[in-house]
């Protein structure tokens, strides 16, 4: 650490921290901020140790990211709900509460739900008959879980994600849709996600399966009997379409959209507004619709500018060969 | 139907079903699933009646997913809601009662409300001053009807969708968008579904309008003054601009974005993430952006990944005429 | 204006108008519907002040949204709830209420609130501790504003938007995702609209900030630390991935991505479905994916068209070059 020891209070971006706030340089982008910020002290990299102009405190790490997210909760510390049922929750039935855990005003909790320990329901939750909840799981405000969802230990669902819904099923007889009954289960795994106004659609027969630590975004879609693997990361906006596996440690950017009956394989990556109509080999990064490996993509992208040229070309062609003659369509 | 006459107390998948489940091959797809299946009995269609492997019964029909229809309401009978109001429901003035309705808790229903009779609302749904529900309508919880809405017969609407919103309608003038404000009608006809977290503004002027046996998936968005033909499938994430007009028995895939006041001819189809940017014809499947026609898209894109080939064949040709020269542009 | 002087009760489309009812003409495409409208009266523009057909009275005009933006109030007064705290709303501690306050049913209010004046707050919405709200800010039913959000003066946001979510911010150690707190604020300036089911992020660290009158629709996604300049216009089902900038007066349109770390400049417009991945200059119209301007884009999409008949072209070229031989990629 170089400078002076400073006080820190807060944390604050390079242009707005003052000297009793910490800040951070994560990206190049922002080094000509980090030349003027009066921030007390900065989280770096070595690469950028020796930048001139500012004057607080160096903090060299390797990771500036992973160093926040163990400051952070020092100087902010989480403010969990204090213990105990609002007394507007609906409780029903057969109910299984686990120890030191919230449930806030106006949430309904079905008959024959199971809730582990340390468990967090949000204002106005609710919560399907039968559902079963892991330990330390937190579900924001407005919430709504169908019935029979499960979900695994400390994850984390915001506000407004339907979880278990009806999935998009019918059949087309005597003269109408008619709805396929959506009769399978919902699976969320250990240490994930979800996020605001998000719907996880529950099986038709079988199950919807959310794996492992795995990330989603706001605003994603996930269809009947999807499966995703542990790991994977969804970013805002994704559509994932029914049946489809998406294997693990699996991207997926932003408003990407992913067909049904697919198989993803294992780290692969599409990059935001990708269209995926076909199997993708895993541990390769994808782009475009319909999604192709990036380098095809961005080939294929470069060459259509390249075409006005190309038109020249055979317009010189033409004229040397055929005379003045230029066939065009 | 083969094999020996099984008892079935569930449906599950070909990979997870056990001896007292019911599966079904409906794709090809899991032909291998249905080999090594411990079901006790599969449904599959006549094409696949004699493959090898599964020593299960196997019941033979024309049409695997309408078979299912007709099974899964006996295997897993619907549980509707017990009739009656829950005692923390808000109901206003004049609101009309069917008979036989659910009202969930915290439901609040507004002032001149009709309901049919055989009415569910979920709990913490909103039902907006004026709303008409016909018979058989079934909110699911944290519904939000806006004032006035109609919803017709046996329609169902599922958690978070928001429905008869103001419209996105604004004028510049004095130096800000002044709000236009948004005073037309939002009609929503029988045997309808609406999925999780959708949402569909009221009209303007005048309604938007979604025909009968419409069935629409989950975060889909419809402008004000849009009219959706009856039978059409509109898929998960769908984007509808306003005063646009959906013929009959259209579907638009998932991820399809349709722009303002066009008209989309009957049984036109729209492939997952196409963007319409003018009226397409009815009866014709369409893809890409801006959509054409599908096998036209289907062309461009091929054509796109010749265009190495037609750089190197005009080079030839350069070579040939010129001599070695070649002209790059 | 012309024809008999009309008593008007209600506004309507040209094709459903009555007698008694006035109706408008802004957009030439229904031409033929004014010629055979039975509206009272019709707004339009000088342009179509000589049209043949329709009978009505005519009120020519110079703009003919503005103009409906000044009648509707008249003829469809806003009725905004009255005054009052519902009973069965929650309040919590050291909340300071402004005058002429309306809470509805089964509203939360957080601990430390601070409403204005004139402020409602719908049905089972939940107000996050230590909120701001400025005077006149209406949130409709079932909003969920996170801990600490700022609103200002006269703002509008629609059920189910969800605003100060936590981003979506992890880093990768010892063999999972971990969260990386998210600690800054949303402040949303004066004279916005949010659509519904929108979600908008707070910052990491730092705050997300919208500007003044931007005009934001459904089902939009806003990341962490956006700042959206004053004016814009953000239509349905956009996404803005974190620490994007926006400008003043940008348009963004339905379904628009935007990457993050980007800068859009003042007054760029960026056409449906496109897709950004750098940054863009202002004043410029720009679409496709990846975004380039409009111009360069259309040409791109209609060369691609053009291939077919560049390959004859070549083909031709080198039948009478190397005869009979043609090299096929």
């Amino acid at each position: 650490m170089g400078g002076t020891d400073p006080v820190i209070r807060g944390v604050a971006p390079l242009d707005r921290a003052g000297e009793e706030e910490l800040s951070f340089l994560a990206n190049p982008r922002y080094l000509a901020y980090f030349r003027d910020s009066r921030a007390g002290a900065v989280i770096l990299t070595p690469e950028h140790e020796a930048e001139e102009g500012f004057s607080g405190a160096r903090i060299v790490v390797s990771d500036v990211h992973l160093a926040l997210a163990h400051i952070l909760p020092v100087i902010y510390p989480e403010s969990r709900p204090k213990a105990g049922i609002h007394p507007t929750a609906v409780i029903g039935e057969e109910v299984q509460l686990g120890e030191n855990s919230s449930i806030g005003p106006y949430a309904v909790i079905g008959d024959r739900v199971r809730l582990g320990d340390d468990v967090v329901i949000g204002s106005h939750t609710v919560v399907g008959e039968g559902c079963e909840l892991g330990d330390g799981v937190y579900l924001h405000s407005q919430v709504t879980l169908y019935p029979g969802v499960q979900i695994g230990p400390r994850s984390i669902v915001h506000s407004g994600a339907r979880i278990g819904v009806d999935g998009f099923g019918y059949v087309f007889a005597d003269g109408m849709h008619q709805k396929v009954p959506q009769v399978g289960g919902c699976i969320i795994g250990p240490d994930v996600e979800i996020g605001a106004n998000t719907t996880i659609d529950r099986g038709s027969v079988g199950s919807t399966e959310v794996g492992e630590n795995v990330k989603i975004d706001n605003l994603v879609h996930i269809g009947h009997n999807v499966e995703v693997g542990d790991r994977s990361i969804i970013v805002a906006q994704v559509g994932i379409a029914g049946s489809t596996v998406i294997g693990r440690g699996v991207t997926l950017g932003g408003q990407v959209g992913v067909s049904g009956h697919l198989e993803i394989g294992d780290r692969a990556t599409v990059a935001a507004q990708g269209g995926v109509f076909g199997d993708l080999e895993g541990g390769v990064v994808y782009s475009g619709y319909p999604a192709r490996p990036h380098r095809e993509s961005l080939r294929a992208q470069a060459n259509l500018f390249r075409l006005p040229g190309l038109v020249k070309r055979i317009r010189a062609l033409e004229a040397a060969l055929f005379g003045g003659e230029t066939r065009e369509e």
